[in-house]
């Protein structure tokens, strides 16, 4: 009989940890892992700035290596009176288990644990690790990324498996195989302060942001067989002048670019540099590029995806798309070390009051799990 | 011998009087004014939620009527340590007298007063008025206005001279016989909130308000005989979203017009709205058009502006041009009740630092009213 995952889920949920996630609920998972033979290692990252966040790395057996990755830290429950029950209760009512973390994401590190349990039970083929990290929803910084960088000191892996919440619609009807990147800036343009009964003594330069917007805003290309096609927001403009009378000296708007495999950062860079000097026509005007970005990348992997796809058709009846929507995750980082595909529940709740999952979903999707650790473990 | 304006300029400005301006400079100009045979009324007018403030209604004579109008309040003289001399202290350094308010608009206060005490004391014909106001440099809406309904109520006026700085190179090269009108507002477009990583269900509404301030942006009319260009300034746009990764629910802009005779509220107002319905394209937008406005007005009594313009001539050897450019000024209210004509001194150290103005050039000032009084009341 294989394993339920709802027991550990209920453990993981009413075990609090908002982000960054505190000791706790890293207890519950090193007990089960460590008792089902994984070796296990708890680490703490810091850096300059920001709090030190705990992380878990867990191994058991030797040859193809598969690593499951995922985050127990949650987001705040907001206001608490809203929820039908208290959301670290994990109260479950009927079909529903009820919980700040139900879908995003103890719910999947639940499942993904009680198909590796069955794994270890049956001496099943192959290497399994595990990447928990305390601060996905957090800065994420001190989390994933110097996990995997611990980890490739140790260890290579040939296949990850990324618990966020996938489907659409239905459990299985998505796998995400890639993700576009991400580039953002803020531009300026610097006029000249006056009053505006003497505009020819001032030099507005709202009229060269609007301009420059307006450029910004033309397509930049129609998608790729794997990607929709690269879009950029506008997310603020902002000038911050009180008066009605005086022509304000500077103007500024901050957009970002998601981005497909059409573009580099430096040809994605120099294009729209090249849009934001031609349209700003002589005004002077500068570029902050913001050093929060990410590339887009597609996994390339035809084996894995193809093994993904069928096991997670076999356990839930429904074939899934592979898609390279929505926003980042910890895949962005996990892709620089091995073929990554990105696969878990349903999203609808997360992040909201009465967060919750079925617990139905939740057995299937551990049964997904399980013969995804087949599907690429036997292969 | 005429009247040297030079030691009421003096006493005027050492009676400090940022705006509103307090007692002690009216009774400067009470005393002087009743002095010469004028009855002098003193009164404060207040509105909610603004301080009263002091106004002086002084008049002499009979017949054809010409009205001064200027006012005695000044702008806060900034960082007095920078001033060479203090700015209440009416220094004079050999031709300059230096001083908050030397310019605008003690200096021409004290030239108009002179003028007509040698009118006063030779027993001119006509009638002489003056419309002193004590906030016309801060809200302007307990003076010249309820002032000139006060009058209106007791006398009516066949010309009126307003004496703000006018000469834009030298004393006398213009005046001024008409002003653009004004006309604010504020456009806001509603969105709708979202991830910019799933920007198909949020609605950005920066395009629209790019599109909306372009479409502002573009030429009114090429202006007429009279009057400059109508001139559109956005002034700010405002979106004030502190994320990168969110599409923000509203974006909104704000524009004044300095607008021309080829227009009037209605059918400006009517050209701008269907302009931003139309670059709207369908998008949520509202305008909310600001309660501070001016119309547009010219002076077309061609023998008063004919007269001034003689005079000023005859006086400063400068033959002056008619103009209607720059801000708004009290001439906007006098126009309602009789024909007015701008003309004052230089104007190209008021609001600054170190106020200035040539003592020679002040009694060429007033000898430039006293050749106006002439022209006007023998007419
Ligand atoms: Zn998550
Ligand atoms: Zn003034």
């Amino acid at each position: 009989m294989s394993t339920d995952p709802l027991p550990l889920a209920e453990a993981l949920i009413r075990a609090e940890s908002v982000t960054p996630a505190g000791p706790e609920v890293f207890d519950i998972v090193e007990r089960t892992l460590a008792g089902a033979g994984f070796a296990v290692e708890r680490m703490s990252f810091a850096s300059e700035g920001t709090t030190p966040v705990e992380n878990l790395f867990a191994t058991r057996g030797s040859g193809r290596h598969l690593a499951f990755a995922g985050h127990v830290d949650v987001v705040p429950p907001g206001a608490v009176a809203d929820w039908t029950h208290p959301p670290f209760s994990a109260a479950i009512d009927g079909d529903t288990l009820y919980g700040r973390g139900a879908q995003d994401m103890k719910g999947a590190v639940a499942a993904m644990i009680a198909a590796a349990l069955d794994w270890a039970a049956a001496d099943g083929p192959g290497q399994i690790s595990f990447l928990i990290t305390g601060d996905e929803e957090g800065v994420a910084i001190n989390g994933t990324m110097p996990l995997l960088e611990w980890a490739a000191a140790h260890t290579r892996f040939d296949a990850a498996i990324v618990g966020e919440p996938t489907a659409r619609a239905v459990l299985g009807d998505t796998i995400k195989i890639g993700r576009r990147g991400s580039l953002s800036a803020a531009v300026t343009v610097e006029g000249k302060q006056g009053h505006v009964a003497y505009q020819e003594r001032a030099e507005n330069p709202v009229p060269a942001l609007l301009a420059i917007g307006t450029a910004l805003n033309l397509p930049l290309d129609e998608g790729s067989e794997h990607f929709a096609p690269t879009n950029l927001e506008i997310v603020s403009v902002d000038v911050g002048n009180p008066s009605w009378n005086v022509i304000p000296p500077r103007a500024s708007l901050r957009f970002n670019v998601r981005f497909n495999d059409h573009w580099t950062f430096p040809t994605l860079q120099a294009e729209l540099t090249r849009r934001i000097e031609e349209a700003a026509a002589g005004a002077r005007v500068s570029i902050a590029w913001e050093p929060f970005l990410s590339d887009c990348f597609l996994t390339r992997d035809e084996a894995l995806v193809a093994a993904v796809t069928d096991a997670v058709e076999q356990a839930t009846g429904v074939r899934p798309e592979a898609t390279t929507g929505g926003g980042t995750s910890d895949a962005r980082f996990i892709k620089n070390y091995c073929p990554v595909v990105e696969f878990g529940g349903v999203g609808s709740t997360m992040h909201q009051v009465d967060e919750r999952t079925s617990v139905t979903e939740l057995r299937t999707l551990a049964n997904a799990y399980r013969a995804i650790i087949a599907a690429v473990l036997s292969a």
